[in-house]
């Protein structure tokens, strides 16, 4: 189990950063340092925090509903159960704590209120997402089997277009062969754009019938032993692609693969996302890539760092970040996606 | 569509509230205002928020992957696309605001501390759940039906349960149908629990596998038409359920049939929770019922009100609630769980 671990990592990152008392609210961050609840039930249903602690062991408080499930993960005396999420500033206050460094993406105005009546509140550093940005091997094996299984499913859509089929019964398709095969969900909502819907970065499957000499896109991913994999591809469905389409392509993996030539230890993660625009205005279509190139990926779809004009982090062995050029047209789009791990002399293209 | 109407109920309730500008940033409330986006990507990933302006045209602030998707819904000059989260402060400012009411829950401390730079903030009352708290007739339509197929997919169950099926191979027995009839999207992760795992409320489905003569507890629901069903059986497999087994689901079933008894309008909303732990505790299992006896269903499976202890709503016509007594052990667990509608004259269980 890597979860003490990865605690005592973090502890050794807070010392650094004179943090003495974290508050662990995100759920991806609370299972990736004890195995509890990958999930909240609902947004603002917080199945349980983690009080992590430079001089003490650690707590993980939640509610009695998870009582069983934590005592499988900790030792009985650093599971406190409450019965009101109300009662989380006494327990503190109780537990010694004085300052609390918090993670301010992930907690509630109503939280940050509630405690600040009791304690002093400190904005937290994002120690557990820097952690989680470099994958170990055994978190490497999980990414390569998502990815793997994603590569399969791909594998079977050109049979899956029939003339005729609307985009949610393709995505249910795609969906159930990811299931099958022993995902235990999407990584996210299949994205399935026929014609025009294709242009949609976030379009929801609707009742599109597929027809032929239209473009296609599909960007799905699942979670398969708690890991992500995110991939797209565009076709063109019927004999012969538009010329649009056809250059529209031509223009995104060119961009893509320049993007990756650069991918390596100590690259700023800005610098593919700038070549990619630059590549595209150079051939007058800049403005019709509306978002950024990527993203990392792990036990969410989207995490740190991102491939974005404004991220100043740099690539390190063991990222692994999606990169994905994508046009938009009114008469649709084309985006093509890959899953890119950073290794010690360079990448690997997942 | 409703949306017009709703935001024009809203806008009188916020008069009466004296709020002038509300920011809605959860993603039912805001589904429910506009039709846009029912969900969040992640969590902390918001799609966008919604400005209810007291004297205005409202305005739905996103990003541009969503711009196709809010001009649908929306008229142009209501629609305002932000390049990064961070110009929120500086479009609201600009667009005349000054006092803005926030939604506690559902806005993260960052955006907080970036709002009250520029803007002076307020904590909303929950005027938009208290508007979803009442079922509208195309509301009772939809959630009927999500609850008819929660009834056709349980009445499939005995024939599913078979020696050595694990938990998670239930799980997604129910779940493929679910979405084969038609369902967009489970309401929330299967719980299939066998033997003491149906002891753990929230128990993730796993390999354990079926065995005879132990108890099996499936609580599961759909989402259909964007509203959700919930409902729990237990049940046991074998040909002789255990003493302790019995007398739990005789408990639960009579406990189950009181609270629904006095359900009408007019009703503390912790009234039923009341009889259930006053009827618990003259049979001495009342800590066995570790959890609240229901909660509002509708956009979300988890929504107002609560039946539950210190919960000071009364119930009303519209209302669509839980009532989902249960009691816990080492050997297993019961829970039996209802959809119950709040009617003009009483109830009527869906």
């Amino acid at each position: 189990m890597p979860y003490a671990h990865r605690r005592a990592q973090l502890r050794a990152t807070m010392a650094e950063a004179g943090v003495t008392h974290l508050l662990v609210s995100s759920p991806a961050n609370r299972f990736y340092l004890t195995g509890f609840e990958l999930h909240d039930s609902q947004c603002a249903e917080s199945s349980g925090v983690l009080l992590i602690r430079h001089d003490g062991p650690d707590l993980l408080l939640t509610d009695a509903r998870f009582r069983e499930t934590a005592l499988e993960l900790l030792a009985a005396e650093q599971v406190v159960i409450y019965r009101r999420r109300t009662e989380l500033a006494t327990i503190l206050h109780d537990a010694g704590v004085r300052n609390l460094w918090i993670e301010e993406d992930y907690l509630s105005v109503r939280e940050y209120h509630a405690l600040a009546q009791k304690l002093t509140l400190h904005a937290a550093p994002p120690l557990v997402e820097q952690l989680r940005q470099i994958k170990g091997p055994e978190e490497m094996d999980r990414l390569r089997a998502a990815c793997a299984l994603n590569h399969n499913v791909f594998a079977a859509l050109p049979q899956l277009l029939t003339v005729g089929i609307h985009e949610a019964e393709l995505a249910w398709e795609l969906e159930r062969r990811f299931r099958e095969a022993g995902a235990e969900a999407l990584s996210f909502p299949t994205i399935v754009g026929f014609g025009p819907n294709s242009a949609k970065a976030h379009a929801i499957p609707g009742t599109t019938p597929l027809c032929p000499e239209m473009p296609v896109l599909v960007d799905m991913g699942c979670r398969l032993a708690g890991y992500c994999s995110d991939q797209t591809r565009s076709l063109w469905f019927g004999r012969s692609p538009s010329s649009e389409f056809a250059r529209a392509l031509d223009l995104v993996q060119e961009a893509q693969a320049r993007a990756i030539a650069i991918l390596g230890p100590g690259v700023p993660a800005a610098e593919p996302d700038r070549v990619v625009r630059e590549f595209f205005a150079r051939h007058g279509v800049a403005e019709h890539f509306t978002h950024s190139l990527g993203h990392g990926v792990g036990l969410e779809t989207h995490e740190a760092p991102r491939l974005a004009t404004h991220e100043e982090t740099l690539l390190a062995p063991g990222m692994v970040v999606t990169v994905e050029p994508g046009l938009y047209f009114p008469w649709g789009g084309v985006r093509w996606e890959y899953m890119v791990h950073i290794t010690e002399d360079g990448h690997e293209v997942l």
